[in-house]
């Protein structure tokens, strides 16, 4: 059943097949115009809030068969097919092996959306969004904002769009804190969730690396306390803060699968600095590529609210909390084997705190040596396990 | 029995007790002046080469009870006791819990020497020394040299001495690299051999980690291509790359239970980027701490030694390679079962390869939280061990 949103377009026409391609276009809702600002967690006000989103599939007459995708810290709206002006060779969605028609996440029965997180650069409002009290980009005059405030966004694009219950909220990483926000703050409107590769709160390793992040970000000069708009970018540290994170995604194992001690394009060592072993020269290459598409300051705003986030209480009070419509939310927890960044135990902590609670709780950890980012390959248990969750529930 | 070294210097007198307390003063032993310069692995000159270095105890009339202990990366010479100018509060030796006497390494029976290593700025020639061709620092005119080019200029230091026989050789991290280095390269001077927190060569994680380290650092553009010595140094960067290396030297339980998610001086979030956390406060202190310290250039140099090194092939040549008058070397390898910059495995691999090579091999994997640093850190196990190996083959 076709539904308009805020801007009157037709939320099922924005989807459609082309030769089994779904072809999707980036929307945008747009909210809390001063004086109604939005009260963040922090107290400051943020307003006017846009959230880019992207849907697929079609909302049904009850209202009640939609899914939310929490994307991940460097993600974005675009989870599955194509954009009508994509070129040649453009890749899809970045979870396409997951979402789609017959697909873990079945648009032929489910109405999926995924919003840009707040604070992100992809077309949601955030550090680079123009401040309408000065007309420039807000920088560090953006407000932090936690994983609630991410949260309470998507609960207004959710409410805009028409949808009464969600049938599920999944997503992996940063998006799999989201997950956990959503249900202890609307628990009764979740019928299932889906916390991929995450934890209830970061460990001192996980604050490690992020705050490593962010002082190589704010170590080069070009970032210039944020104010970088309308020159040249941070690139350089930007890099590092990359390079930093891509290391934390992989594994010892996956590392020495893909690339060993293997040298890139020469024979022998060459005794200088431009690089000898391929991982360095994919290290190099994963650092540029994310200068190009990612905005500093949102590096800082999000990794930081990743560090704030701690729902270990809220998780485990029991009760109606997690209650819909007198049926418990029922979860389903994935962890992978290899992923030290947020380790299987940390998965278990979760699970236990659910039990512990009355929780609904099933537990998969599944066997990978690709580390935290194994949700983001193709894997044909995690779409048969997803697909099989939220269908067993539909 | 003392013995004077190249200048004069009697070595039994440098080091001597006061109220238990070794008094030892860093002492230098230059050579390869030109034309007679060091060549190196890669084939470059250097010279002339002047190598910092400390020693305690007596060397016997055999010149036989010495024990050569090898530094890790950022380490220096001054492996125990208090110089005469000491303050106050100053803290002694890194590794004072194990060298002294009736230690460890008990310097009322061994003659102990360790040297400062090549390319570090810490009394060695390295990157921040003068190039007597330019009469300015190196920088990046320093040539690129390897873990085996540090053992080559510690073996000239030996002989130097006058010593004719090591009774040991023991390091831990890149200290450990040089102990399998000595022991291809000279293998028929060295009685007993002990690499702890070490591998045969970096992984690929391990490469990843000091490549992020060196782009961190040559992103600063103080760093200036290494040329910084008359003007600012690279700080900013410098203090990246350290926080990085800190990480990957503790471990996940332990920063859980030194820092978990407490604050520094805080009650709340303060929802801002001058830190919240303990850990950053305490990550932010040893960036700062290794700026005072430490030169960047050396980072880079021996960094990329540590990433060159692999002593695969060479550790698995059988037969007298490894024998010393007859006998062969007698290998302790230590390692640490929460070390995941060098873990257990790479030395079980280490112990594999020496016993399939016919060696003699013993191996301890110390059960310990802290992960790769734990051989600095005072434990009466390694202290009994290390004892036990030196003075059984005594």
């Amino acid at each position: 059943m076709p539904h308009k949103d805020e801007k009157g377009i037709d939320v099922e026409s924005v989807t459609s097949r082309r030769q089994d391609v779904l072809i999707v276009e980036k929307q945008f809702h747009t909210f809390a115009e001063p004086p109604g600002e939005l009260v963040l967690e922090s107290g400051a006000k943020l307003g006017p809030v846009t959230i880019a989103y992207e849907t697929y599939g079609t909302l049904n007459a009850a209202k009640d068969n939609a899914i939310l995708i929490a994307h991940a810290f460097s993600g974005d709206s675009h989870v599955a097919g194509r954009y009508p002006a994509d070129r040649e060779g453009e890749k899809p969605g970045w979870w396409d092996f997951m979402v789609g028609p017959g697909k873990g996440i079945d648009t032929d029965k489910y109405f999926v959306i995924c919003p840009n997180i707040l604070g992100s650069c992809m077309g949601s409002t955030g550090p680079a969004s123009l401040n309408p009290a000065t007309g420039k980009p807000y920088g560090l005059g953006f407000p932090m904002m936690t994983i609630g405030d991410m949260v309470t966004t998507q609960k207004i694009l959710v409410d805009a769009l028409g949808i009464r219950r969600l049938h599920g909220v999944i997503g992996g990483s940063v998006g799999g804190m989201q997950v956990l926000e959503w249900c202890v703050r609307f628990p009764d409107i979740i019928r299932c969730a889906v916390p991929i590769a995450t934890t209830m709160r970061h460990s001192a390793l996980a604050i490690a690396f992020n705050e490593i992040a962010r002082q190589a970000i704010m170590a080069d000069p070009k970032w210039n306390k944020g104010e970088y708009y309308s020159g040249a970018k941070p690139g350089m540290g930007l890099a590092v803060a990359r390079m930093i994170g891509h290391v934390t995604y992989l594994s010892d194992k996956a590392m020495h699968r893909k690339f060993g001690r293997r040298l890139q394009d020469k024979e022998t060592f060459s005794f200088g600095f431009d690089g000898d072993f391929q991982v360095e020269s994919y290290l190099r290459h994963q650092g540029n590529k994310f200068v190009n598409r990612f905005d500093a300051n949102s590096v800082l705003y999000i990794t930081k609210a990743a560090d704030y986030f701690d729902v270990v209480d809220r998780m485990g009070r029991s009760g109606p909390l997690h209650e819909n419509g007198g049926q418990k939310i029922k979860y389903l927890v994935v962890s992978y084997s290899s992923d030290w960044l947020y380790p299987t135990y940390q998965a278990k902590e979760l699970v236990q705190t659910l039990k512990r609670s009355g929780q609904d709780v099933s537990f998969c950890e599944i066997e990978a040596d690709c580390g935290h980012d194994a949700f983001l390959i193709p894997d044909e248990r995690l779409t048969t396990l997803i697909g099989g969750f939220f269908d067993g529930l539909a």
